[in-house]
C-alpha cells in the first residue's frame, strides 16, 4: 500500500510528460504531412494515447486512461499547439520528431511495466506491456501518414523498450528508492534510441549467409 | 432518471439506423471493389460496428454494442443484402455512399456523445466519444479496401463530427426537449458533409505561405 | 457446470496448441520478409494473439487471454523459435506457412465461438467471435509485413471459419460428446482450407454478368 500509492502518482506525473512528447512527435509528423489543423489534432492524440489505450483496454477492468483524466488532454493540446506554433522555427523536422519521440517511448515503456506489477502480471508480461505501451503510439502515428513504422526500421526501437523494461523490474528487485527506479531506466531508453541511431546500430543480421 | 432512461432508448434506435446506412455504405464500397459476397458481408459490418466498438472497448465496464443486440445484426444483414440487390441499379455509386456515410456520421456520433454523458465524462471527452463513434467505421472500411480514408481527405468530416458533438451538448444545456435535441444536430452534421462536399468547402489551408 | 468446466479446460489447451501454430506461421512469414530477430518475435506474437485479443476485449468483463496465462507466451517463444531454427530446412516457406496458418484457424475458430457459447450469446454472434478469433491473428499478420491478407485472397477463408463455428453449433445441438465435438469441426475446417487451396476453389462470382 505504501509503496503502491507513490508509485500510481508517478505513473500519472509521467502519462502527462509523455503524452505531451509524443503529441509533439505526432504533431510533427502530421505537420511535415502537411493535415490540416484538425488532422494534426488527431495524429497528436492518437500518437499521444494509442499505446497506453491498447494496454488498458487488455486488462478487463481498467478504464483507458485518458477517459477520466482532463490533464492528459490538455497536454497533449499544449504539444500539439506548440508544434504548430514553433514549427516555422524547425526547418528541419527529422531531429525533433526523433527525440520527442524517445522520449515518450522511454516515459510510456515505465508506466506500462509499473501496470503490469500493480496487475501481479508475470515478468515477461510486465514488460511485454510496457512495449505495448510505449512503442504502438508511433506505429499508429506511422501508419495514419503511411509512413514505415519506426519499430520496423533497422534501428534498435522496440528492444530499446524491452531493455528499458527489464531493467526497471531489476531495479524494483534491488529495492532501488525513487525517483532513481524510474529515471535509470527511462534515460537508458532514451539514450539507447539516440545511439543507436547516432551511430547507426542494429541487431546483428540473421540473413547474412544467405544469398 | 426519468430523462436518462428515455435516451438509453433512442441511442439503441439510432444506433439500429446508423448501423443500416453504414452497412449500405460499407457493401457499396465493397462491391465497387468486386469483393466476394462474404467479403461484402464483413466490410458493411466492419464499417457498421467500428466506430462503436471501438468507444465500448475504451470503457471498461461496457460491453461492445452489438453483442446482445441481435437488431443490429439484422440491420447490418438488411442493409448489406440492400446494397447488393440494389446495386445493379445503382450505375454510379459515388452518390450513394457519401450520403449514407454522411447518414451514419450523423446518427453514430450523437450516440458517442450521449455514452459520454451517461458516464459523466468531460465534455471534450463525450465530443471525442461521439467523433470515435462517427468516424471510424468510415476509417476501417476505407483502410480494409485500401482507398484513402475519407477522415483524410480534403473535405470536412471529422469537423462536422465535433461540430455536431459540440451542438448536441449545446441544445441538452439549453434544455431542448426530445426529438429535436438529437435531431437538429444529425441533421447538421448531415448537411454540413453534404455541403462541404457539393460546394468543395475546406478548413483553411495553414501552409499557405510556404513553398 | 459439470459441462462447462471440461469445456473451459480444452479451450486452454486449444489456446496453447493455436498459439503454437499460428506463431509458427507469422514467423515464417517475418523471416521470409527478412525482419530481426526482435521482429519475428513480434509478428509470431501478434499473428497468435490478435484474433483472441480482440474477441476478448470486446467482452467487458474478460481479461484477454494471454495476461494471466504463461503458457501461451511459453508456446508463442517457442513457435518463434521453431520457425528460425529450421528455417533454414524450409527452402520453400509457402506451403508451410499456409499449413501452420489453416491449423491456427481451425483451433482458433472452435475457442471463439465456445467463448459466445459461455456467454450465452445469440447463435448468429457465436459464429461470429469465432470467425474474428479466427481470422484476425493473420490479418494482423499480413497486414505488418504489407501484404494482401489471406481473407481478402480468392479462396475460401473466412467462409471456411464461419462454416466450422456453423457445424460446431450443430454438433453441441446434436449432444455429440468430447472430444469428436471439438475435433470434427476442426478438422473440417483444416480440410475446407487445404481442399479449397489445392484444387483453387473460390466462392461464386457475383460479378460475372458485368463488364
Amino acid at each position: 500500500m505504501n509503496t503502491e500509492e507513490p508509485l500510481s502518482m508517478i505513473v500519472n506525473h509521467i502519462n502527462v510528460m509523455g503524452s505531451f512528447a509524443f503529441a509533439i512527435s505526432g504533431a510533427l509528423v502530421a505537420l511535415r504531412n502537411k493535415l490540416d489543423p484538425f488532422g494534426v489534432l488527431i495524429v497528436a492524440f492518437l500518437t499521444a494515447v494509442g499505446g497506453g489505450t491498447i494496454r488498458d483496454m487488455l486488462i478487463a477492468d481498467r478504464d483507458v486512461f485518458w477517459l477520466f483524466d482532463t490533464n492528459i488532454i490538455y497536454a497533449i493540446l499544449a504539444g500539439a499547439l506548440t508544434a504548430m506554433i514553433f514549427r516555422s522555427k524547425l526547418q528541419f523536422f527529422q531531429k525533433p520528431i526523433f527525440f520527442y519521440d524517445a522520449i515518450g517511448l522511454g516515459l510510456f515503456t515505465i508506466t506500462g511495466v509499473q501496470i503490469g506489477i500493480d496487475y501481479e502480471l508475470n515478468a515477461f508480461i510486465c514488460v511485454l506491456l510496457g512495449t505495448v505501451t510505449g512503442v504502438f503510439g508511433g506505429v499508429l502515428r506511422d501508419v495514419i501518414v503511411n509512413e514505415i513504422p519506426v519499430v520496423f526500421q533497422k534501428e534498435i526501437y522496440a528492444t530499446a523498450s524491452i531493455f528499458g523494461g527489464a531493467l526497471y523490474l531489476l531495479l524494483i528487485y534491488l529495492k532501488i528508492p525513487n525517483p532513481y527506479l524510474q529515471v535509470i531506466p527511462i534515460i537508458c531508453i532514451i539514450a539507447t534510441r539516440i545511439i543507436a541511431v547516432t551511430y547507426n546500430i542494429s541487431l546483428p543480421n540473421i540473413y547474412k549467409n544467405e544469398q
